[in-house]
């Protein structure tokens, strides 16, 4: 069991009562989610709770359900078994449990009888075990999609989970500084000849030596035009950018999410730097309008334009910016969305689909590029979000005979090639304030200068 | 996708061999068994595949399916897709992995029709996804149980694994190893007033640069009282014991299991050495005669009797020694098994029940402490187990009424108290050899004098 931490518990507690204000008195069924087996049903990956049970609960308690009605929270939670103290040591009481997470406690095998008379709404569990027995205990058929009432359920979270309150920038916050100790760690280690796994370890012991994990699997690679590269295998040379992607998550599940690159010599070559400086360029960009009531595709598109300027300017692009971009010519080196929302999830919310990240009336693009852009909604103050443009030299995309189609003779691959960078992305935390922008991650180097001066030492 | 390893793949393909000998032509469907998600779809927890797939084909595969028939192995896997090159690289081709794998691949769309025409046998993939779908492939019920065809595939599966062939000895070596590292990395870093968080960060770091991880959630504790306690919240104190117990796994699946305690000091206490002592000679006692041949459930007795001759040395139990034993009164101090097989799982087969563990005839004790024992076979050359004695003193057991019936006035609580220890357990992994054993994890230092020569240097 971990830790109670009253902060969060408190604010949860507040946070049910806004969600009742919400809902009134319809019933919502808010399941914690179960352990999952790794290899034999006792040896589980490391728990994690449904982040809608953490935002509501302030707790992480496997295999409990949260019934919420009007202002009324029972936890059904599984009573300890007889040897759980020899295993698991001193369990909590009900009564001790009540009182530390302010609700009521009962016994699991009550849900169904609690169930019976109600028609509840529910979100799904991550688990697709719990998943299972939701539907079940819910009397609904094990392959029914979600109902109009769980609908407006996730409408109404959503709608708190989208501004973070007081805890929640705390933990963003705390989420920040380990992020940046982690990335500063991870430049200090790094020296020709070092595998891209030793550099990983060293940054995420600086996450575990502060009882925290990662939010996502760790990206640590001289292969940073592989989007998704979660392998270590491979070996860091003079003359690589390495590029580390990698966030904390503090001990009640709040996410970081930066990245950084470095040159693994220490020293940008010429092309690197150039390169380097588009993409920090692409950032300011961003960054300078990323304010309440801008719209985050523009965040987007901004990014997108001062790329493409930065590439019109080292000649590996020809034509017009705007044309460029309306094209989406700078989608072939910059594939991506500029980023997402952040909280409790990396992606915030991202198992509600499009409806957390779009606001009503808005969809995905189907332009290449553009269709990856996970957030486009209208920036209000308490909105944490992530900034994040990048530039890639993707065989897989610069091969492709639809894609060369939008090139259309614009795009020089001698110029290209002359940089000489595989895959580079920046990326921080913000969160929206009142007049502008807080950076959470602002303490990882990221100047050419900065960066320079942190390698290997 | 994780590097191929051509000794991992060319192991598998006679142990594919080997196992095809024992079925004849009854078809076998293998599941690799699929990610799952910690907190929404696309964020999920580290991929790690089904053992008996791993044991059989040498690779992890997301979500495939191997299906043998006698000689032939059909891997059923999905086809990539369009954006993947984009998101995890290039991507090998269905030829590039038949060869790889020395396997036939088929899209996995066609294993519904495959399996039309087979009663195939099988074994459960860990995850409940994969089960779900798997009972759907074999057109079986959704609650249905194991059937007699899949308890002839899992004896027969049992039957190889049980004996390691010499690619497993060589990865469970290499498990050796990084476990080792780990637990002097760990007693280097400790000294008065860390957190267990920061000692846990220092061993894993040694696993994580060696492109290793955890084959179970590390415990490194000072409350080494609680077995399976997996918080890292507490701080290290001068006086106090640290019991880590972190085991490596290789990146090909196989496990790392050691125990080891040190004086967070530098320097064990009176009484703390007297009791390290008690439970380093049970440890001695156990491997004196873990040989081919012994019955194992001797081996925890044997471990047993030591620990007892210990107490009554130190004046903590009163009696005869065959007669405390037989009681279980040790048990009250020593409530767990002496250990359990090591494979690919740390519990290796634990999936399969004590099917795995209990050889044929027999079956747990109901009594207190030795119904805990994972393993009652003979030892055979080939065959890994840990050898783990422990002393604890858990207040759960030591207040229980019934407990404390077994008891019978043959415990002196002071002289237990005078001992000034939580929990210490002492655990190896050894490899039964033709004449004996070898200890695979020997360099993890364990006489008083090596402990205390490494902690906090």
């Amino acid at each position: 069991m971990s830790p109670f931490h009253a902060a969060s518990i408190g604010a949860a507690k507040a946070r049910r009562q806004r969600l009742s204000t919400l809902l009134g008195d319809t019933p919502a069924l808010i399941p914690a989610g179960a352990p999952c087996s790794r290899n034999f049903p006792s040896n589980v990956y490391s728990f994690r709770a449904s982040s809608h049970f953490l935002y509501l609960i302030g707790h992480a308690l496997p295999g409990a359900y949260a019934l919420l009605e009007g202002e009324r929270t029972r936890l059904f939670v599984q009573p300890p078994a007889e040897d759980d103290a020899l295993w698991h040591g001193a369990v909590p009481s009900f009564a001790e449990l009540a009182a530390q997470l302010d609700c009521e406690l009962v016994a699991l095998d009550q849900l169904p009888a609690a169930l019976a008379k109600l028609d509840a709404s529910s979100l799904l569990a991550p688990d697709h075990a719990t998943q299972a027995r939701q539907r079940e205990l819910l009397g609904r058929a094990p392959d029914a999609s979600t109902s109009e009432r769980d609908a407006r359920l996730a409408e109404a979270i959503l709608s708190l989970r989208l501004v973070h309150d007081a805890a929640a920038i705390d933990e963003l916050r705390l989420a920040g500084e380990g992020t940046v100790a982690a990335h500063i760690a991870g430049m200090h280690v790094t020296r020709p000849g070092i595998g891209e796994a030793a550099i990983c370890a060293a940054m995420e012991m600086e996450l575990r030596r502060r009882d925290m994990g990662t939010s996502y699997e760790s990206i640590v690679t001289v292969h940073g035009e592989v989007l998704h590269n979660v392998s270590h295998a491979g070996v860091a040379r003079a003359g690589d950018i390495l590029l580390a992607d990698v966030g904390a998550e503090t001990p009640r599940g709040w996410a970081g999410d930066v990245t950084r690159c470095w040159p693994v010599s220490g020293t940008f070559e010429g092309g690197q730097r150039d390169a380097y400086q588009v993409v920090l360029n692409a950032q300011a960009a961003a960054l300078a309008i990323a304010k309440p009531g801008t719209r985050y595709r523009d965040v987007h598109l901004a990014a997108a334009r001062a790329t493409t300027q930065g590439l019109l300017d080292l000649g590996v692009l020809t034509g017009d910016v705007d044309e460029l971009v309306a094209d989406g010519v700078h989608a072939l080196l910059f594939p991506h969305g500029v980023g997402h929302l952040l909280g409790l999830d990396v992606h915030d919310m991202e198992d509600l689909g499009d409806r957390a990240g779009y606001a009503e009336g808005r969809a995905r693009s189907e332009q290449f590029g553009l269709s990856y852009l996970r957030l486009d909604r209208d920036l209000e103050p308490g909105m944490a979000v992530t900034i994040e443009p990048g530039l890639y030299v993707v065989p897989a995309i610069l091969e492709d005979e639809t894609l060369r189609r939008v090139e259309a003779g614009r795009l020089n691959r001698a110029a290209l090639d002359a940089l000489n960078v595989r895959g580079i992305r920046i990326e921080d935390d913000i969160l929206i304030t009142e007049t502008g922008h807080q950076v959470l991650t602002a303490g990882a180097p990221k100047s050419v200068a900065e960066v320079e001066a942190t390698v290997g030492g």
